[in-house]
Order: structure tokens, then sequence, then C-alpha cells
């Protein structure tokens, strides 16, 4: 298998001209397409429609050149895209496709997984079921990635439901119980279960400890490699696991780290450093050229504070604290890789290290010395 | 003469227990105050009100602990605040000292020199008389400082006055003419202006070049160390000259450098190195203490376009350009320094190259090896 | 001819089973559909793409129950969306049909006639060229309508294209000039040119006057029926007129009122009484149920003032004065109607008297006494 | 017993001019003044620092000319303060004052008691021991006031205490529990728990109901004359009672009235015409003149619907939901006063039927035929 990783700007999210004008030039073959990660414009909060609205532009559009129906193309590719491109960020989207191919060389490849679970009503949402319906998935991802060891995941990005304030009402309605009636909320609740249910699923966090009990409470709990959003537009969990696998050829790697504060950099030098990039501050144009994609996620310390010192992201009522830390762990990134079209996730909820995150990113080899 | 740098943590802005408590102690003289300089908890535009909260509340404490009323503190001492903290930052505020004392050493000290324009109305706002008068203002506080060279002014912190819609209308109901009847496009007007006032008044911008023409539009013109900031609390241009001077001694040195966009690392490292610290991609805790003072000012690039991506902080409805740009460019330095305590501040016109900005920074020569 | 009016809730911009399930069970026919006319999530500003995504929506599915393609539909059918349901607003759509029929009954039915201007380029906004087309569009659209009178005329609904910094900085560098070069600020700019193009195509506004030079500038000119969006999913002016002709018939009707400030009740209660409600404070349910469409633009008053009062709208760096002023009109009209499905849109420059705004109303006759 | 309502604008939280002026001139004896409430500029949640810098800038005036120190103030007059001025709304604060004079005529007069609960901890907010030391403050309130009976009760309005990250971390390290680690939401608790605490205080709510069980979770119970809101600046409840007293004299009166929703006209007409002003939909402006000030509390109903449509407050990550509401009622009662100088304040938990209100009018009597 060959996985290719192809990222496109996106001017706006009913204009995916990128990934048109690839398929038209032979670049892209729709029929490879295993799943489709990105940024948009929106607010990355329950209100943010720019997600959904990316999902139909790219389902129409593989839909067209697939001979697919909309609905067919959605059940088979995860589009999983997170809103907010605060600060120097630039709406993207990265499109991973997957190919027969013959296996070069004896190194492990780049290698994709993908798969759904049953659909969640918002009474499921931080609860046991998510959590466990998500452990599966993941390793049933892994499995058809053959990816043999959990230390050959190093990212697992899901993006999972939220659900507006009629949702929740009307799951009261039928005599549910739900985590929050507070929507926003309810997307915390979310990605939290859904980070134990990867951690679990990888074997990161002990089965018995990943209960809904431990839900945004149990903060020691965490993966170093889920990210996980939270949208309208989906009813699932969707869940893509990237690796290494010697099933899989190819010029690409991965490699992750956690980040233990907003502003580790000691996680993001060294891992440049074993890719084969250079000791310097910010990556020279051509280093930069080597970074295929990369995943960041992040979010406001729940202490108050950063290296000692106060902030103020969660007193924050016109702002929210997603809208400032991918604004700021974002720029971060940026400065060392030299590019800003990178996914960067709030909401860390049990990803990564409590007031930290994780990084994530895919190069090309060939350009390593 | 002796300038001290002293910098407090503000948990609210009216709360100015930090500096309650150091003149209660007796590490500030509170007669010895010469300007104070920070950063509040508000979105930094016309309806930030902690600014001028933060001036009451500083023009009280130095009231009653000088003997002076709160007005005449005020005449004598210019408090500058910048709203917005976005991402990592911390509300801060640094109080300038200047006291009589033995000359030590041979080295040029740090040199504070502090004043005042007259009052601006609406219709002076990023015309003739505000570049000119904010030009010999310059020149006046490098003088009182005892600065000789130009090349020894490494930061020029303006403060001028910002109009509500009321000002306005008032204004042209007086018959004038305004720059603009948008209240936050006039703020961008008298940054604009004032930073041409400090280039003109530095001999950085020729003064046949420094004039009304040029302001908002020839942005070829700038100076490398003016930073200006507008708030509804002043009413003429408070203007403080930081930089080095014979006349002056102590152990503190002040250096700067200009960014040519939003992630130019190139900019901070080698002034950190000419500044005596280390090749690390962050400042060791050890290093970090050394740094009194950081003043960074940025803004989003007008042209769209960050190192050849788009960004979105010029479209956005929801978060003022500001808001981004701090956030974005304030965790860069921060996570250069490992410390948030910084000056970040938004609306760069004609202050540090186009699209990118400048930084300024005050640190301890004695911990240099 | 008969009109058809058709309003639909609208739970997400990416959900339009009300009027599939219309569609479905025969209640429209979508070969009928001449317009859709609505309110989405979005803030309404340069970033709102919530009007871009319920028009691909609306396209497809018109699209896949016509057999016409997506972009026939919307060279043919105006889908003209203004973002921002404030308070108690919802989200909705309407749908306006036109078939023919037998005339019924000697009275003037509702009609509406539809046209497009050629597209327009950034340098095009807020100059005459978008004045001129816009009211030979009005013209054109009234004739096709067969209104005979401007009189007649009680609703033009103009959507107009907004532009982003990219757009904007392509222009400029094509040496093109720009009104402006904040994207924002464009669209005002655009909305007070087709505002003035409408005025001058109905007559209420002499043509030696409908010039460039007035736009934004000379308030005094304005039409009272003119209603304009702006929004980055359009490029040329969408225009459609609805008034009354003899050669319509049906139960529908329109009246329009002008409002001279944001709480003009007086403007409003006259007209609720022409069309034959009751003097009532609040329309009861029953009355409620004949109203089929309303129509309102509304604005922050450039003077600072209401009624002798300080208002803070201009001077809000957190929330759009347009988020503001259609947040209270619309909750005004909606406590009259008992009513929340309203088309509220602010930026109501030229459009109606300055610093108020207008209404315009489609109720059903037959429930009248 | 004398009462005085002074309304005054607010151009700035620092510019209490109006207040000064009439003290100057002998119109307020600022001896007398009881407590003061108003609207500021800001945005009414956690980060809202207007509110206690017009307190600060309040007590250096009373304390200037009295004689007391402005902590003394502060221990003497509630400073009650609502951030938020959306929409129409006008910025401004209200002077409560009493003095001793010679009752005159029969009927009861405007009486104002004023007391203080003991302070509190993040760990109180929202539980048992705020509802009864608020109840004991306003049955105490009401004898200070000699109102003597619970149906002569028409406003209580009380500011409680708001508590950043910082101060709940604080309280977590040392051992306590708090209701939620969420500063905003926290506020949602304490209002709540101060509504059952004035409704138990009253006897609207059973003292066995009155319990913090009920707290955001038994919305049948409420109080229908408890406004309560919070802020950072206040340690305590600071409670106000204002109803009827025939142990105080005057001209002015006070009414109150339910609100069922948000749209609920029937609950203010009805109240102005008891108070005998005349039927129309809009007061005349010489009727407003009467009205001395104007109390609402309103909330976006937590089903997501206003008579049977979606409204969309509750799922915004842009704007918070009370900026929402208080923009939407105020302009509607704005609309029925003339007057946009009144007092809205969001977050009605508990107060006020559930997912409307409660408003509460203060008027002159002469002036009624």
């Amino acid at each position: 298998m060959l996985a290719g990783v192809h990222r496109f700007s996106l001017p706006d999210p009913g204009n995916v001209s990128g990934l048109a004008g690839a398929i038209k030039d032979g670049r892209v073959d729709p029929n490879t397409i295993v799943a489709v990660i990105g940024k948009t414009h929106g607010n990355g909060l329950v209100n943010d429609y720019t997600r959904g609205y990316l999902a139909q532009s790219l389902a129409f559009l593989i839909a067209e050149t697939t001979g697919l129906s909309p609905d067919a193309v959605r059940q088979r590719v995860p589009f999983i895209f997170s809103g907010g491109v605060e600060g120097v960020l630039c709406p993207h989207y990265t499109v991973f496709t997957a190919s027969r191919s013959e296996k070069t060389g004896p190194s492990k490849g780049l290698a994709v997984g993908v798969t759904f679970t049953p659909d969640f009503e918002p009474e499921d949402i931080g609860r046991q079921r998510q959590i466990d319906l998500t452990a599966a998935a993941v390793r049933q991802a892994m499995a058809s990635a053959k990816i043999s060891a959990v230390e050959d995941v190093h990212f697992v990005q899901v993006k999972g439901p939220a659900f507006t304030q009629t949702d929740i009402v009307a799951s009261l309605a039928r005599g549910e119980t739900v985590a929050t009636d507070n929507p926003g909320k309810l997307m915390a609740y979310g990605r939290a279960a859904s980070a134990l249910g990867v951690g679990k699923g990888l074997g990161e966090i002990p089965a018995e400890k990943a209960v809904a009990d431990a839900v945004l409470r149990d903060f020691n709990l965490f993966s170093n490699v889920a990210s996980i959003s939270a949208g309208v537009e989906v009813r699932c969990n969707e869940v893509v696991v990237i690796g290494l696998s010697q099933a899989w050829g190819g010029d690409l790697t991965i490699s992750h780290a956690p980040m233990a504060d907003a502003l580790d950099l000691s996680a993001v030098h060294p891992m440049l450093r074993s890719l084969g990039f250079s000791e310097a501050h910010q990556l020279a144009a051509g280093e930069s050229e080597r970074v295929k994609a990369c995943f960041v996620k992040c979010e406001a310390s729940r202490s108050g504070v950063i290296r000692g010192r106060p902030h103020t992201m969660l007193n924050d009522g016109d702002m929210d604290q997603q809208r400032h830390i991918r604004g700021a762990v974002g720029a971060i990134v940026a400065s060392i890789l030299g590019d800003t079209a990178l996914f960067v996730s709030g909401g860390a909820e049990h990803q990564g290290p409590d007031g930290g995150g994780l990084v994530s990113l895919i190069v090309e080899q060939s350009g390593a010395v």
C-alpha cells in the first residue's frame, strides 16, 4: 500500500478548487481518498457551520468525480474539520489517499486506517458507550491499516458529534439524562470520552481506568496521540489512525511528541532532530517543504497559570478559551516550522499532558540528509 | 541617575497591591516613579476601560503615598496601558523609576525620559499637528534623559488619545473634519501619525516625508523603535523615551530589533545573543530571570498573506485583528523568553517594517557570563 | 400569475428538509421557485459562510428535484441570505414561487420580479457602475413582474458581493483603486451604492443626486423600500422586486413603512391597521398566522444617540454594531408581530431614514375581517 | 423618610461628572446616598471590569464630598452595577438617597432598605449558606426600610461575588469543593442561590424548597421581585430592597410584573395602566418623563424555543447568551417606555418565570391624571 498526503489551501469552505484541480490533472485519484482533515474559518464551537459546509463541498466534488452519491461518499470518507484559524493560521485541508502499490524498500511506510462508530445520541456523549465504541474503532482502524504495534501509532484523529440546545432538549424530553445541558460543555465531554477511548484502545490508559467517572475529572489519564474534535455535522465518531507499517511503502514518515505546557518547545525541537531536520530555531524554506502536515492539540491550562504566571483565557466572555489557545500555540509551532497551514485544535482534554497537548508531524524522508 | 524597572502582576485593574507592597517595604520610592507601562485585561479597542481603570487605581495609590493629588500624579507620570492579553499573555505593569545616584562603571546605563504633548481634539488625530508635536516631544524627552545620540534610543512608547462616537460627532458638529468617523479607525490614524512623529523626531524618517498625506498610506516609512497605543483615557500624547546614556548608571541595558513579519524569529535570537544569552531555542529559567521587561509591536499583514499563505485576521467580524495578532506574536516571543508578562501591542502602523513590527528588551547585564 | 410565499425553519444551513418536504408532498413545485430570501446563523459580516452554505444546500436540492444543474439553478434563482439571528430571532428562509394561474378577483396581487446585474469587481463597489446597473436591474425586474407604478413596489431586496482582504489586495495589485481596503467597510460601500441605485431606479432619488460622491456621505438620500445585503458568496447584484400588480392574483398583499429611528413603533402599528389587523400591542396568535414574511432594515444611528440618549454600538470592539442593532430592532418588531422568524438586516445605509430603517410585511388578506 | 431617585448618564466608567455636578449644585446631598444601581459598558461577564471601575470612581467622589474614606463609603453604600448595554441601551447609574423628612399625605411612599451579607468564598457560591444569608439579609433590609408586608416589596436587587479561575483554583487547593470550575457558570450558581434566598426571605418560596439541591434545577421555584447580578468587584451579597411603606413620603411609587417569556408585553402594559399611564403603544415624551428608573431581568429560554420557534442564543460561541437577551428584551421595554436608560440584566435564574423574567418600574405619581 502507498499513502498520499495532499494539502490544499481553502479560500472559502465552498471553494474546493484545490482538490478539484488535483483530480483534474491526475495528481489525486478521487477513488483513493480515504480521509480529509482540515482547518476551516469558523470559531470551532457549537455554532461553527464552516465544518459542515466544507464537508458538503467535498462530498459533492468527490461524488461528481467518482460516480458515487454524496451520501455514499460521506459514509466512506471521514471529513474531519476543526474550525478556528486564529492568528497566523491558514485555512486548509489535507487529503489522505491510499492506493495499492509495490512495497519499495525495507523501512516502514506511512499507514492510514479509517473506521466509524455507530451513531451517538446526546445522552451517549461523555459516557461509557462513547469510550468503548471509540476504543474498539481505534483497534479496528489499526488492524485495517496493518499497523502491528501500538508504538507505531503516531496520530489518532477523531471527529465526534456536537449537539445544539434543541438536540439536548429533545433528548431530555425523551426522558434521558445528558452529561450537561450546555452545548459547548457537551462538546468537551465528547472530546474527553473519545480521548479516553483512544487511550484505552491503544493501551495507554488501563481499561479499568478508562471509565465515565474519569471523564473531565482524572486528568492524569491521557493519550499522547489522540486528537479529538466535535461538530454538529456528524453523528458518530469518525476515527482516522495514522502510523507506520511494514505493509505500506513510500517516502513519508510520521512522529509525535507530547507538549507539557503551551510554551513547551522542548517537545518539538527534539522531534524535528529525530526526523533529520537541522538545529535551527526555524526551519529554512528548503527544510519547510519536507513538512506535509502538522497536527497540534492544545488547551488553556486549567490551573489558570502558565510557567507561574496567570493567564486570562478561562475568564474571557468575549473570546472563547479555544480561540485564545489555538492562536497562541499555533503561532509558536508555525514559527518553528515556518509554515502556517497547521491543524491546530483546542479542547485537549485527556489529549496529551494536562495543560499542554501534543504535536504530530508527517514529513518526507527524502529531503533529509 | 539610576533607572529602576519593576514589573508587577495585575490580578485586576483595580488591584495594584503589587506596587503598594513594593512601596510599603521600601523597594520602590513613589516619588521616583517616572512612568508606568502595562498590559490590561480589556480588548485594546475603543471600548476598553481597563486602561483607564488601572490608571485611576495607580493615580490614587501614588497620590496617597506621595501626598500629591491624583490629578497632579497624572500630570507628572505617564500611565501607558495597552489592553489585550490574548493567549498565554499575563496582565502586568512595569514601573519605571529614576533617582539620583552616583554613576558606577564606565558603560552607558538605562535612561528614561518623559514628556507630554498638548491635548488633541478628534480633528487633530492623524494630522500634521499630531506628527509634529510628537516629534518635538520625542526630542525633548531625549534631551531630558540626556541621551545624546539617536542610536542610543531603543524604545519610544507613546500613548495617545482615542475618541468615542460621541466625541467625533461633537467635533463634526463644531464644523471640523475628522480623518474618519469610525472610532476604531481613528485610533489607527492616531497611532500612525504618532509613529511618523517619532520617526521624524529621531531622524529615521526625513522631515519632508513625515507628513499627513503619508499617514496609513506610505508604509515604507516607519520607525524601528516607536510603539504607539491609543485609549480613551488620555487626551494628549504621553511620550516615554528609553535608551542608553553616559549620564545614567546601573546594571540594566536595552536593545531592540525589527520584525520583518509575524514569524520573524531571526530578529529576536540575534538580539538575545548580543545581550549575552545562550543559543537555546528557549531561555532557561535562570536566563529568563535577567529579562526585566519586553515590548513588542505587531500587526496583521495588510497583504492578507504570511510567508505566502493567506491569513484570515482582516476578514474576521467576531475577533478584531489586533486580538489575533497580539495572541500570535505574543506567544512566539513568550516561547523564546519563557516569560508571558510581555507588553505586546497591536496596531503597528509605521512601527517597524510593514506587516511585521518590533521587539525591545530590557535586561540585567550582571547575569550575563 | 400567482405568487407563493413559503417560510421554512432552518435548523442548520445544511438542513433544507423544510423545503425538501414541501417539494416531496407537492406543496411547492421546485420549477416555480423564483427567489429565496433568508436569515442564517452567522455574524452577517465578511467571514459569514452560513449564507454560502445555505445557498449551496438549496442549489443542490433544487437541482436534484428539477433536473437542472446546481450552476443553472444559481443562475436562475437569487439566493439572498443575511447572516445574524441575534436575540430572539429564528433562522429561516422564505421561498418565493411564481406560477401561471387564472387571475381571480379585481384587486392587485402580490407580484415578484427577479433580475441580476453583471458581475462586479472590488473596484466597482460603492461606485457609479454599481449604482447604475442596480437602477437598471430594478426597472427590469419591475417590468418583468408587470408592476406598472413605482408606488406599487413595496420591497426591493438586493444581494451584492462582499470581498475578502485577498480579493481587495488582488484588485490593488491590478492597479485598480478600491473605495476602502477594509473588507467590512467595503460591504457598507456596496450596500450604500446599491441602495442609491434602487432609489434611482424607482425615482425616489433624482438621477443627478444618485452619484458615487453621495455614497456614505449624503444620508438625506434614501430609498424607503430598498433592503441591501452583501456577502462573499455572490459576485453580481441579485435583485428581487416585490410589489402589487393587476397581472397577479391570489390572496397575498404587501405593505411597507419607514422607521425614523430604532424605537419607531409609530411606523409599524399604522401599517398593521391598514392591513386589517387589530389595535392590540401585540398580534394575537390567530392574527399572527396571517403574517407570511416580514423584512426589516435597521442601523445604529451615526449620531451615537437614540432619543437623546447615547448608545454604545459604534464603539464596541467585541460585538459588531450590526449584531447589536439587528438584535434590538428585531426584538421590537417580533414583540409586535408575536413572530420571531423575521428577516432583519443591519447596515441600512441609504435604506430608510438615516438612523432608522424600514419594515415590509407580506400578509394573507383572507384572514382580515 | 423620603427617598430620592436620581438617574445620571455615564459617558465612561471613570466619568461620574453627573453625580459630581448634582452634589455641587445641591441637588444631591452625598451623605444621604444609600445605594447606586447602574448599567456599565462591559460584557457583564467574568472579565467585565467596568463595574469595578465605576464603583471605584463613585467611592472616591463620595469620599471626597463626605469626608469619609473610600473604604468607609464602600462599606456603607452598595454599588450594584451590571455590565452590558447591548443594542439601544444607554450606560447610566441611578443614585438612591434617603433623608429624614416630614411625612406628607396618607399614601405609602417609596422605601429603600440596604444590607450586606458576610463575605463569601468560591465554595459558598450556589450553596445553602448563600441562600440563607441572602434570605436573612432581605428580611433585615425590609425591616430597616420599615416595609411591613412582603406584598409591598417590588424590587430586590442583589449584587454578589464572581470569582476568576485563579480564585477557584485557590479554593480547590484549600481542599474545598466548588459548584463548578467554570467561572462564568459559577456566576450563574451565585445568581440562582441568591434568588432562592430572596424568594425564601419574602415567602415566595417555601423554606423547605429553597435548598441548594434546587439551585439551577427546579426552575418552578422563583421570585417575582429578585434581580441578581454578580461581579468580581464584590465579595459579599449586597442587598437593596425597594418597596412601599407608610413610614416614607414623597411622590414616587413602584410596581413590578413578571414576564412569561421574552416577548411578553402583556406583563408591561397592564402595569403601566395601573400606574396611570395611557393605553398608547409607546409612552409619549411627556409621559416618559414620569419614569424615574426601570429594572428588567431576562434570559434566553432554556428550551431553545420562543413562541414555538427556535432561537440560537444558547449555541453561540461568539456572543454570550446574556448579551443576546439583554439587547432583545431591553429594546422591547425601551420601545414601550420611549427610554433607553434601563437597567436590563441577563441571567434570570429563578428570577421571574423560567424563560422570561421580570420588570420593575419607579415612577412619579404627580404626572398622572
